[in-house]
């Protein structure tokens, strides 16, 4: 029933669009790599596996990485993959600090198609009060990825931002959004129950391509392209003179442009001031881009974190009032993060044919809460696939998969979902709606030579 | 002089990084990926090599993928990196439609660190008239790569948008900016001069992880993800409804969030209308996301593509009028591509040192056309840097470095610029601006674990 993973074949879709790249025909192709007369076409459509000999010497020959004809690996082929409670234990992991029992690790679901790296986590040191400066918690330096973490039962947060501790004492349902690089910890503030958190990390649009060509960039040229956000009124000016030395465009130039004055532009242009939004069309006009690439994202943050609190989440019934298979609720998040959503859904009916669907473009991690097991059922390829989960259960869900929960044992099942986006940003969105006809399909999977031998 | 390629050490940063993504220590690593006692720190330091084989291992044993522990290689390691005419001209190769030679490309400067592949083309085949469906002119099949072209001499250009073909006589000097996948042709109107284009093609946003990932989404997953944009009324309504989708908002809980009316977000989820200003405000903000979020980039590609032609092309002197190094021309581009920009730079002083620099957050591409050589100069960790430039020659200069241009040896020499945007999308951009202090450094190189086993 699994379906096999067609690395092989995506392999030899990447090379047959890196020669089409390239302008190389099979011809070309096979004198520059050293491949036999008529191998070229066999590597393409998987009748002759790509091995990593022949990736290195294209990495030679050609002016392309090895990691350029590499694709990524299919680990979950039915459209969401579980990882069972008992699974997570086995992958149990104490870590010390300082010689001492800290924190207890469990591995979660997690994918090689996502970037999720999802850790249920339980405290193992005990703090008698909520000061951040308690000696007995032991901070971490902060890591890459974002962290959404939700709270259960009597957990403490401590996290630093400029040079500053907080400690924020949190409850079950408790959840916060945290930026990276950011030191944190977390304690129990009793070990009469457990104090336990999900750890979601992940690295979002941070990992990939963009960090390993920051690596080759260097440091300093990082720095350059950081855009400042910490101050609300100079962060347009830095946009519009990103485009303005993308484009070569003086201050004057961009003046006769809009039809703004010099001393406007240049105003603008140094920050000094915010543009309204009629000279945001102008400006936009005049650099031929769109007025969205001249505005900023907004954030909620506060010392880097945004906390929401159960008690005064959000919550509202879905698909409607009166109707409802699931009471929502809202946790932590940040337009920082706009394609990052974090909810928690108590399920509400117990028959699956009667349950709506929860369909997103996003990937989705979801991890069973509480004391009650719950059904799901799912559509993938066509496909109708079913299973329970127990509490402590968690999974991977792929894009575009529909997924509808029931509490077919009873009770109110509850469920985390976190959704975040993969490597498909709007940008690629947006591009592939532009695409001539046909393309998308050509894009996802090369299967031809760029042209035709024979002519028209 | 020329610095070596830090390979190694970039695959030791991703080794530790994703290592601290999984939350494994040296002693969980080396248990995981069979290694011996204390060489976990030699693969992340260099001092061991990553090879293939600890690759595949930690992709078996870990939900990471092969290339997710690859690094990009660095080829251009003094800042510009220069090639020849005369090398240019040794890549040649004669491509041939239905038997008859049809094209002479030629290779230009290229890098491993940028998605462009820049080819220098003759077309060989001439016709003697300007219609689109004569004969003579064999199309392709179109290709992913987004394509600039520059003119030089009488070139006939063909695409074909939604069936309809057309052809557009080009002059020297013109240009055009194309979506991937519409076929296209060129030919020439005269054989008594070279008729030749710049076709330099870039993959940008939609080579690397995106296409990657979507190929093992595949391609149903890939339309439903498309942004339609075809249709100005219609778009502004998908994104509301990703969102909501996102969010698992309903209308009625988005008219709750925003004070609309249920009446007046379902109007808008469902694309039959458009927002106004104010209520993108509002949208924004029940939502959870920004302003920019919720815009579409606009077009002005007329089927498929944006002509500009030489003679009505945007003209203007830098760094200003009165003491201007460049004469500017602002070539074919669209804000599809809002990073992207086509200049054409005529370099009016002779003196390197009174030359104005150029930088910009871009990569960048450069050409020299006409037939007068060019003295430039470029400041590289610290470095400074001289070369002259035959017409012919073409260079690929890295980010953030400035350069310079001059008439060294008289005349008015002549350089065309393309400059892309690499991985780093305004979105990392914006998340660089947002990381905890000493974050950038870390996320560019990760030199630690993620916490310190002495504790505090």
């Amino acid at each position: 029933m699994r379906r096999e993973d067609g690395f092989a074949r995506r392999a030899g879709a990447l090379l047959r669009a890196a020669a089409n790249d390239l302008k190389r025909d099979d011809e070309n192709a096979e004198r520059e790599l050293g491949l036999d007369r008529g191998t070229f076409a066999q590597y393409v459509d998987g009748t002759r596996a790509l091995d990593w000999d022949l990736i290195r010497k294209a990495a030679e020959a050609w002016p392309l990485n090895e990691r350029d004809l590499l694709p990524v690996r299919e680990d979950s082929t039915l459209g969401v993959d579980v990882m069972r409670e008992k699974d997570s234990r086995a992958s149990s992991r104490v870590l010390s600090r300082a010689g001492e029992p800290y924190y207890e690790y469990r591995d979660t679901a997690m994918s090689r198609m996502a970037s999720y790296r999802p850790e249920w986590i339980r405290m193992l040191r005990v703090v008698d009060d909520n000061k951040a400066d308690n000696p007995l918690v032991q901070w971490n330096h902060g890591h890459l990825l974002y962290q959404f973490t939700y709270f259960l039962g009597p957990v403490n947060y401590y996290y630093r931002w400029d040079g500053v501790s907080h400690c924020v004492p949190m409850e079950t349902g408790d959840s916060v959004w945290g930026l990276p690089f950011a030191p944190h910890s977390f304690t129990a503030r009793t070990d009469d129950e457990p104090a336990c958190i999900l750890a979601l990390t992940y690295g979002g649009a941070l990992v990939g391509d963009a960090q390993r060509e920051l690596a080759v960039l260097g440091r300093p040229t990082a720095r350059a392209l950081a855009v400042p956000v910490a101050d609300g009124t100079r962060m347009p000016g830095a946009l519009l003179r990103s485009f303005m030395d993308a484009g070569a465009v003086t201050t004057g130039e961009l003046a006769d442009r809009t039809g703004l004055s010099p001393q406007r532009t240049a105003e603008l242009a140094d920050s000094s001031d915010t543009p309204t939004r009629d000279e945001l069309v102008l400006l936009a006009r005049g650099l031929g881009v769109s007025v969205r690439d001249l505005l900023l994202p907004g954030t909620n943050t506060v010392d880097g974190v945004t906390v929401q609190h159960a008690r005064t989440a959000r919550t509202w019934d879905f698909p409607g009032v009166g109707t409802a298979a699931y009471e929502i609720v809202k946790l932590a998040g940040d337009p920082l993060h706009p394609h990052t959503s974090a909810l928690q859904a108590d399920v509400l009916l117990e028959d699956l044919d009667q349950a709506a669907s929860l369909t997103t473009y996003q990937h989705q991690y979801l991890y069973v809460l509480g004391d009650v097991q719950v059904g799901i059922r799912w559509e993938f390829e066509g496909e109708r696939f079913e299973e329970t989960l127990k509490p402590g259960d968690s999974a991977y869900v792929r894009p575009q998969v529909p997924i509808a929960f029931a509490a077919t044992d009873g009770g109110r099942p509850r469920v985390l979902l976190l959704r975040i986006a993969g490597a498909v940003t709007p940008e690629v969105r947006h591009a592939m709606g532009t695409m001539a006809a046909g393309g998308i399909d050509r894009y996802v999977a090369e299967d031809r030579l760029w042209y035709s031998k024979e002519g028209n």
